[in-house]
This record gives C-alpha cells, structure tokens and sequence, in this order.
C-alpha cells in the first residue's frame, strides 16, 4: 500500500512537473510576454561582429579596386566619370556583397572646362612678334597611361578666357600682402603675375592681384614647396621616387565657395533657378592658367629686376628677381612679352551622385553616412580613388553580413560617391541642399574618407570633438602597418598629440575649419558631427606640402602602389578604422558622442580667446561673461548627460529613453548652426567651425570680427565683435539646453 | 477496471492540468515577461479622460479668473503685470492644482511708453498763438476702475517724440494710395494728417506720409467703422452696450516686425549685443498720436476744402473735406495750426514670460506648447485677459489630474504665459529666439488662445491645415453655449465653410499668414504646426472692425461679463476645445497631424497660381512643372504615410516606429523653412505661410515677386519670380522626402 501510495505520489508529481514545464514553457503568455523587438531594441553593437569586419578588410581587394578605378582618367562628368559610377552601381547592386539599394542622383552643375580644339597657350613673345618660348601643354608621359588622350591639359577651373599680354613680374605666394609689397617698387599694372602654389587659396593669387592693375596670373609648384628641392626626372622625381617631375602641373578649381555655382542654397535640378554667371562671385577675374616648373624655371630665372627677399625665394638654383617688370637684358628674352591665351568655358553639366543603403534595422530614420567623392582630375589614384576603394572594400564586408542574413545594422547606413568635388565639393553640397531638413533631423554622423592614404606614416583625423572618443576606440583596435604589436592609436599619438585636461597625453583631432572634401556640406551647412580620416606624413621626412602627384597626371595606379603604400597596408589601417568607426555608430544602443570631449574644446578655445581679446573688449565696454556663462552651463550640461547615461540601466528602459538621449547628442551640433552670421561666407553657418581669416584657434565669427575692429578702429567695427560675441554665447548657451534636462 | 483507468486518466488530467496552470500563470518567466513600460508606451489618448476633462471645465471659475486678473490695469513691465506674474506663479505652483513646475524667463527689451509728467498733447492753436482745442489725454471713465491712474495715456507706441505744428489733412486710412490720391491735389509738405485705423498697419499710416512730407499723423476710430455708426454714450455706446463711447482710443503698438527691436534674431539677456536705436526699421518716422473719435469729429468736420472721394466718408454726421489743407474759412479754426507734442520714449525693461510645465512620462522630449500673453494695454479683459482665463482654468483642471495621479501626458505640456506682446510679440518672439534649436526639435504644436471670445456667435480656428483633424474631432465633442443639442462644430460650419474635395462641406480653417499674435514666432521663425482659437461675431449683425472696447479704458471686467459673453459660456466652450486639442496632442499614440489635408491646401493655392500666373510665366520662358511635381510628390507620400499607419498596429511594434511616424508629422513643416527667402521680412521664413502683400490666397514669395515683376517689367524682377518658384518648389519638395519611406 505504502509502495502504491509512494508511486502514485511519484506518478502525480511527475504528471504535476510535466504539467508545469509545458505551462511554463510551452505555451506563450499572450499579452504578458515581452514581444520579439524588446530584445531588438536594447542590443548593443557586438565586439565579435567588429572583430569579424576587421579580419575581412583585405588589402588585396582594396588594390584591386584601385587598379580599376584608376584604368582611364575619370573627370567629372567625362566618359571616365560615367565608367566609374557604372563601377559604383554594380558593386553596389551585388547580389551577394552588395547593399540593400544603390541608385544615381543627378544634378545640373556648372563645371568649367579647357576647350580641346583650342589648347591653352602660354608663350614668350619678343616685341617683333617671334615666339621665343612656348610652355608645355600637357605633362610628359612616363607610363602609358598618362598618354590617354583624355588626359585634360592642366587648367585653372573657372578661370575667365581671354588674350593677356604683358611684362612677367614674380609675386611670390600671390598673397594680398605679396602683391602690396611688390607694387611699392614695382607698377603692376598691365603686367602678368607668375606665383607658386601655397600660402593663398589659388582663385586668390588671381582675386587678389587684379586690383593693383595685374591682367593675367601663371602659377606653378616650386620644387622647394613639394620636392624637398628635388628637380631633375632622370634619377630624381618620380618615376625614380614620389617627387613631381618637372613638367607635372597641379589642376585645380579657382573658386572660392563650395556647391554649384549658379544655384546658391538650391538643388541644382532642371528648371531651378540660375542666378546670371556674371553674378558668380569669388572666381578670378583675370586669365590664369598653372605651368609645370620645368617653364616656370626658365621663366622666373630670365626675370630682371632687383633680387625678391629671400622669403620669396625657391628652389631653382637662380635668383628670383622681382622683374622690372620683365626679363633682364641679358637673358634671351629682354624686352619680351608673355603672352596668355585662354579659352576655358562654362558649362552646365550632369553631375550624378551614386547613393547606397544599408536599411536599419531599429532605427531605419537614423542614418549613418559615409562619403567620398568620385570624381579626379586625371586617373585621381590617390585623390579620390583611394578613399574609394577604401569605401568599395568596407561596403563590400558589410554587405556581404547583410547579404548572409548575419547582421543589419540598428540605424540605416548611407554611402555616398559623390560628384564633381573637385569643382567645389559639388556633388555633396547638391546632396545637403536638396535634402536639408532630412539630412539634418535624421544624421548622427558624417564620416568622410577622400584621400585615404597621403602616405604611410601615421593615421589622422579632424572632426567635431564628440566623435574623439569613437575614433580612440576604433585607432586601439587597429594594429599599424609595418609596424609589430602596435596599434594604430600608439603609432599616431607618436606623431601628432596634445595634453588634455582630462585624458593626459592623447592624440590631436584636427578640426574641420575649411572647406577641403566634401565633409564642408554636412559640417558647416547641415552641422552635423562629421570626421575626416586618412594616413599621412611623417613631417620630419619630408616638407612637401602635400603629395607631389596631388592633381598631376602622375597620380596613377603605379605611383600609389609604388611609392604611396607599396601593399596597401595603410589603406588596409584606413578602411578598418573608419568600417569600425562607422558600425560602432550606426550599432551602439547610445551613440558614441561625447559632449564632455566638445566641452573641452570649447574651453580651450575660450581660454584663447581670453587671452587675446579680453582686455581689449574691456576698454569697448564689451563683457565675455556671457560666454563664459554659456560655456558653463554646457560643461555642466555635458557631464549631467554623462552622469545619467552612465547611471541608466537603458537596455532595460523604454527604447524612447535612449532615443531621447541619442537625439540630444546628435542634434547638439544643431544649435551651433546660424543661418545668419556669416553673410559673405557662403554655406558657412556652424558658429565654431566656420573657416577664418584671423589665423586663431578660437571661435571664427568673434576672431574675423575682432581682427578687423582691431585695425579700422570704427566703433561700427566693434559693435560687430560684441555681435559675434552674442552669436557665439546664445549658440553655445542653445546647445548647452539641448544636452540639459528635457523639460 | 475500465473506471478505475477512467479515475486515474481523470486524475492525471486534473493534475496535468494545474500543473500546466501553475506553470504558466505561477512562474515569472525570467527575461522573457514582458517589461511594464511595453504597455506604457503602446497608450493612446484616453477619451474617458477628455469626457472628464470636458465636464470639469468651470465656466464659473474661468469669469473668477478674468475677475482676478483684470483687478488692476497691468500693461507690460508695470506693478500690475507683475502681479499677474506671482497671479501665474501661485496657481502655477498650487500643490493641489498646478504644475509639476512653473518659474519666469526674463528678457530685456525695449518698449516705448508716454511720459507721465508731460502727457502727449494734440491741441488746435490760432495764428496768435491761442489754443482753440485741446484733445482729451485720457478716455472718459463710466466705473471706478477705468479711473485707475496707472490707465495709460493712449499714445502710439514706438512713434518718435517731437513737436509739430502744422496744417490739418484728412487722408482716408493712412495707405500709400490715399496720400498719392491725396497728394494729387494737396501740397503735403508740412501738414499734419488724420487718418482712420484700418485699411493699413497702425505704424504703416506715418511710415507712408511722411515722403509726401507729412510731419505728423493721427489716427482715430471712425465711428461706421467699429460702432455700426452709433456714436453718442447717452444711450448707445458703452456702458449700454459694446460700441465704443467717443472718448475710447485704441491704443497700440506701431512698429511693423516681432520681437525684441534692438536684438534682432537674438534673445534679450543682459549683454546681448543690442543695435543703435536708430538702427530699428520699420518705425514711424514723424509723430503719430492716436485720439477719440469726440477729438476726431470736431477737427474733421471743421476741415476745408472739397469733399473727399465716397469711400473715405466715414459715419460723422459731417462732409470729410480733404483739406486745403487746413480748416475751413467759417469755422472756428480758420487759420489755425494742430499743434502735436510728443513726449514718448524709449527704455530697455525686464519682461518676464511665465512658464510652467507638465512633463510627459513617455515621451518627455516631445513638447505641446500653449500660450497667450499677459501684458494688456489697460485692464484687458477680453485681451488677453479672457485668453488666460481660459488658459488657467485648463491647467487647473490638468493639473489637478495630475497632481492626484490619475493622469500624466505621454508628452510634456508646456505652458507660456507671454509678456510685452502688445508692443510686438515680444515675448514668445525672445523664447523662440533663446530655445530655437531646442524647441525646432521637439515641438510638436503650438496652439495659441489670446483673445478667447471676441463675441459669442460661434468657434473660429486658423492653423496650419495638418491640425484641421483634430480640430473638427475637439469641436465635435464640445456643445454650442446658448444652442440646444448643437455642437461647436456644427454651429461652427454653418459661419465659416468651404467645400473640400475629400470631404465636402467643412467648417473652413484659416491660415495664419500674419503675425496678430504670439503665434507668429512659432508659425514663421520655427516652423511648428500652429493653431489660433476664439469664440468670434456673427458677421450679419456687425461691421465693427474687431470689438469695439478693443485695446481701450473699456476693455473691463464688466464690459467682457456684461457685453461680451455673459455667463462666460463661450469662454468655456473655448477652454474645452482647445484643452480637447491639447490633450489629443499630447497623449495620441499616432500624432494627430494630417499631411493628406496639407496637401490638399497646397493643391488650392497650386491652382491658385497657376490660374494666376501660368500663362504671363510661360511667355517668361519659366515653366510651373517644377511645383506641380513638388506637390505631386508631396501628395503622394502624404498618402503613403497614411496608409502606412492605417495598416500598422502600431501599438503592438515597437514604439521607435510610432516615434518615426510622429517624427516625420512633426517635422514637415520645418522642410518649409528658408531663412534666406525673405530677406526684408523679419523672422518669416515659412515659405508657405509668411505674410504677402499681393492679397493672394497661394505662395506669399511667388505672389509678392509676380506683383513686382507684373508692375515693374524688369527682367532681375522677373528672374526673382523664378527664384521664389525654385525655393517653393524645393521646400515642397524637402518636405514630401521628410514624408516618403524614410529610407
């Protein structure tokens, strides 16, 4: 009976057990169960996937995609350019390594260009008309593919046409203050102005020499400037080593702003709006045109004239004379002209972007972007195509997870490849205006890779402080080329580094001041947080002031892979560092954003701004304490947002918890934005990042307008300095109640 | 056998059956159960909760309130408006009824006011120098509290101060055509002019007079137009009934822009950057006086000269002469001059806006804005005091929900009690200016009550037509004060209606292209979805221009409670519809913003401009097809949208996909934002609904250049027709992508 008894108690139990495992497990609670997306939204980003992007990134495939980026020149808007978008398309568009959606948009720009039937022409000619020198149209060809014929013969982008004769002066950098120097010995007027490249933007070697009388402007690379005084192509500059041969010519764009000219702060779509080309300001007035040294030699030191000061001097192993103007009587071009003869033209073209998707999984209206334009001026193998087969290889990792059902990301992920940068970042300033309230109210961050490698030295970077932290993190996880058991942030802390208040001794992150890729739309008009990344020099190798083939014909795929990054490694260090910056904020559950890191910028460039302005606004009456108040209350903010992110528990809150936090720390940059404040800078509207002229590291607005009140002495003047005063402190103080407690 | 098998089936059963129970229903699945903010999140607007709302909504209590405020006059920055500002803070702060929180901003900001001890004086003196007349200084009080010394002098606000003496002239309303009319026959050099309010803006009538030469202006009501013709106070204006008595003078603001005038575009804090005073634009140049029509009817019926044309006849029982300019031979003025002096200034004062918040418990960083102003001219019963009497009695009834646990908003409410909006908005204007980002970002609607019954006749709302949905729903539910079985909506569409293709015969929604309130800095500097409410006339039964007490001495307690809404039943039938609106806002899952109803306003004023500009802009060579794209695309997503949440079960997902949905409702109407697009026009930069000076219903940019352009025949004019249609196209364009899939 007890047996019985004992077994039916055991019979009932396991019955009982039974029971309550089904009922548990077996059956779904409806209603109280946590629905499938709980999980979906709480996840983080997943070291493993990173660590499996980084072991997919290969160098090889990023050669090779160089090797067929750069097969024919692909200027903007060419036969070569509409070559690589078709590239773009179909690696996008690949079914198994491809992105969720890849498409072209177009705009309508206007692009200046050197008439092939008409070369333009630069000549020595006597006063009885005989051409006594005739400089090179195009450069010389060491490979054959810098014979291809559509190679463009090396022009100033939007420099008028026009028939310039006159007598040759030397203008040094063709800076405002060169040009004032020279005219106190010198009457320019009627004369043309040769200058080399560096120290003035080049439409502003033209811009700037025109109102003392100057009618046409010659630049060229001084070999002291680029090639570490290197000249000679039989066993010096490339293709014995990374120098620009003496015939190399540096392309480029003469204006001054950025985005499609004819169409300011509109898309450049059919029927839009053009203002009259007349109406284009910032361009040259006068004919220019870029020469290779090897005429600018024989020019500069057949000058007459008394010797320039030795800080004009360069690297030819001459004298430059200041020109008398014109050549000396001894040379056999005394009494001579020169003689331009340009035929540039406008013309409105069709620029396509290549867009592509990778759709979000969580947070689809949350987008991550990451450009690089597409366009060059020849075959382009550094500038832009190494950023470009850096993004074709990250794409082509992330697409291939998502293909494979391995992976998608929480927020969406746009690429971008852009057009007609090389005009003046077109294609991505079309982008921002065409899509501007999209872009600003769904960007987390900008990350732009133009010129991925420079050289192999040493990563940098430059962006909004709020990303620093992101960046540290990705350079930690990336080891160096060539370099055994060290990482990447080791390797640039060793070249480029600053003590924080906070963090000690840590590598220096430039800022993004300028208007030099395409990240100037998302910065300056947009503001929205954006890097720019690459590796680069080590300055104590070499003073050249970028790479030598920089918009030469000589930037082909043998100079890259020869003398740039012999195996890709350093491209190879870009792509995964910027594939890791890149998941990191389209994955994270909060966005790595640290406004604490924008705080400590802010107050450096406060303290600066104390130091050299202060007293001096004291004696105008004018107080900084309300900058100083506003900077207050954003540190204040900042570490209060800090405080709660770190204190939440927030992959268990309610997703809107860290959605309220995420959009505090993407739309900080928001507040720095006005529309207002620069009139005559177009596209610049971010109150700390906007370029200057004043030269100092401090807020742009306050330092332009106390340098020029400085020296009109017009108390209109300081009035404008009080103004940027105000600008800057209620930008600061809005941003400062963006990261604050939202009600 | 077979039912002891039957027993022990039924008892495995049984025990199988509580354990499946006890398994499922008894045991917490760890990390599986759904957590408690799933259901949070997945509430929608509750319409028990607004049944109860609606029912607790006192009338008796809102007529306390106007009783309370209105004790004392309380013009802005006096001792009477900052006892309406402790009169906020207490209820504000109440512990039973008030807020979670409520505190005061203060600005610094420049108003004009008379001067005390030298009252305005408007005299009429002989040759000799004997003064003939002198216009009263103060209305003619019929209750003690009109005799109140703080009564401010009427005066214009912001006219300069000075002394004229000079001829008289009648010049009609003060518009640029009636002194070019005028001016045909009468030299205006030197005189002064009286004009009647209307037809133009109070500051407009001196801002146009004075190139003729006018040295001075004032302005009148003319009985026809604000007292049906009525003018004696013996038995037919006030105190027996609403019309204005002969000595009542409206009092205002006679600047043309809003916000603070010497800190354009920033918020008035101590040391903000402030413009040299003669710097403001928009001002009255020469002095301007307003006085009663008992002044007005004997200067003008003593004026010579001939017969002005029929329509600048007014209701005075005399001819109006134009003037020769001067009086007439037989009357007693003959010869004589009107003297005006002037005494007004201008002085930087501490205005506090009053704010108090709900915070929301879902969605904290999503904002419902509800204000009104606070400042009055005199006592301001009916403006604004009728509009925060409302105002207090919702947030009473709010927060006492609140404040007893039983109701918290998914999104916070916030409330703003305005100072200074009688001298131009100033108030809001500041807020908009210091939070822009901040509020740019989150705010999902701003809804606006100033004056709250301008007569008891019936409901009228001007919005932004996204809100029309959600108006009809609240009006539907609140029933008509003083119809039986009537509601708000019904009597509503039986004053105002259109026929909308969609829906057929609906009450009609203006649009809020002007600046008449506080919601002119949300509607057109940040771009928010806006509304405007009141109780307003019956039009069959008066012409009166607004009520006639409007801005004077009479606007009292006892003219609002006697005259106005007895029984303060329109009140409440306002507090409950725009309390209905606001808790819709604030609570909805899915926004209540309908783009679909957007569109269809788009497509009226689309066919609007094609009817009236097509053809001319064809010969122009400037094609329309980029707007009617625009809003093809608009159109389109618009519906996407919508059926994209008729077929979510939006509560059910996760609720970063209803976040993106109401992201993307509230965000269109910031794509119509374009700082750059009317340069002369501050603070309006809502391409669809800024102000236009063509008069018609479609783009206020493309009517206004159309206008110039038709006028002037200029090409650059012509070209800025094609520029506004390109930035209307653009912005529609911008706001259709904000509307489509988001990626």
């Amino acid at each position: 009976m007890l047996k019985q008894v004992l077994i039916g108690v055991l019979c009932v139990s396991v019955v009982l057990t039974a029971g309550i495992l089904i009922g548990h497990f077996g059956i779904t609670k409806s209603g109280d169960s946590a629905p499938s997306w709980v999980k979906d939204v709480a996840k983080d980003v997943d070291e493993k996937l990173i660590q499996q992007f980084l072991s997919e990134v290969d160098n090889v495939k990023i050669q090779e995609n160089l090797r067929e980026l750069t097969k024919v020149p692909h200027m903007a808007t060419t036969a070569g350019d509409e070559q690589t978008v078709q590239l773009m398309l179909k690696r996008w568009q690949n079914p198994d390594s491809g992105l969720d959606q890849a498409w072209r948009e177009e705009y309508l720009v206007y692009l200046s260009f050197p008439d092939p039937n008409k070369p333009n022409k630069i000549t020595v000619v006597s006063q009885s008309g005989t051409v006594l020198h005739t400089a090179r149209e195009k450069e010389k060809p060491y490979t054959p593919d810098q014979e291809d014929p559509d190679v463009v013969q090396p022009y100033a982008a939007y420099s008028p046409p026009g028939q310039s004769r006159g007598k040759l002066v030397y203008a040094n950098q063709g800076k405002l203050s060169d040009y004032d120097h020279l005219n106190r010995t010198v009457d320019l007027r009627g004369t043309i102005a040769i200058t080399r490249y560096g120290g003035a933007g080049r439409g502003a070697k033209a811009i700037n020499a025109a109102p003392y009388g100057v009618i046409g402007v010659l630049v060229y690379t001084d070999p002291l400037d680029m090639n570490d005084g290197l000249m000679s192509d039989v066993n010096e500059t490339y293709p014995h080593s990374w120098y620009l041969p003496p015939t190399g010519v540096e392309r480029g764009s003469y204006n001054s702003q950025f985005g499609d000219l004819l169409t300011p702060y509109l898309a450049a779509k059919e029927g839009t709006y053009r203002i009259p080309e007349a109406d284009i300001k910032g361009l040259p007035p006068i004919p220019t045109q870029p020469i290779g040294f090897e005429d600018a030699y024989i020019l500069i030191c057949a000058l007459g004239g008394d010797a320039a000061p030795t800080d004009w001097q360069g690297g030819f192993n001459c004298t430059y004379n200041y020109g008398a103007p014109g050549f000396k009587p001894t040379s056999d071009f005394n009494d001579s002209n020169v003689n331009m003869d340009i035929f540039n033209y406008g013309k409105v073209v069709n620029s396509p972007n290549v867009m592509g998707v990778i759709r979000g999984s969580v947070e689809p209206d949350r987008y991550v972007i990451y450009g690089n334009h597409r366009d060059s001026w020849v075959h382009g193998a550094i500038d832009p195509s190494s950023g470009t087969s850096v993004m074709l290889e990250i794409s082509r990792v992330l697409g291939r997870m998502v293909k494979q059902g391995k992976w998608r990301p929480r927020r969406s992920i746009i690429f971008g490849s852009w057009g007609a940068e090389e005009f003046g970042l077109i294609g991505s300033a079309e982008y921002a205006e065409e899509y501007f309230t999209k872009l600003s109210e769904r960007t987390v961050a900008y990350i732009n890779v133009d010129i991925a490698v420079f050289a192999n030295a040493t990563f940098r970077a430059a962006g909004m402080p709020s990303l620093q932290n992101v960046i540290f993190k990705a350079t930690k996880q990336v080891s160096a080329p060539g370099l055994d058991s060290t990482n990447v942030y080791d390797n640039w802390k060793r070249y480029f580094n600053k003590t924080s208040p906070t963090y000690g001794l840590i590598p220096s992150v430039g800022y993004l001041t300028g208007a030099g890729s395409d990240y100037a739309a998302f910065v300056h008009y947009l503001g929205i947080a954006s890097v720019d990344m690459s590796y680069t020099y080590d300055r104590s190798k070499t003073n050249a002031r970028i790479y030598p083939a920089y918009h030469t014909a000589y930037d082909t795929f043998d100079y890259a892979s020869t003398f740039i990054d012999p195996g890709f490694v350093s491209h190879q260090a870009v792509a995964r560092t910027a594939g890791n910056v890149l998941i990191r904020l389209a994955d994270s559950l909060v966005l790595p954003l640290n406004c604490s890191d924008y705080a400590e910028s802010l107050e450096e460039y406060l303290k600066t701004a104390v130091d050299l302005y202060q007293e001096q606004l004291h004696t105008q009456e004018i107080s900084m304490e309300p900058l100083k108040r506003a900077l207050a209350s954003f540190r204040r903010a900042a570490e209060r947002l800090d405080e709660l992110i770190h204190s939440s528990d927030l992959a268990n809150e309610t997703p809107l918890k860290v959605r309220k936090i995420n959009d505090q720390l993407m739309l900080v940059d928001r507040a720095f934005l006005n529309p207002l404040a620069f009139e005559s800078k177009y596209g610049y509207r971010h109150v700390i990042w906007a370029s200057s002229n004043a030269g100092k590291q401090t807020f742009p607005g306050l330092a332009d307008a106390f340098a020029n009140a400085e020296s009109s002495k017009l108390p209109s003047d300081w009035q404008k300095v009080h103004y940027h005063l105000s600008v800057v402190s209620q930008a600061i103080e809005g941003a400062a109640s963006m990261l604050a407690d939202v009600i």
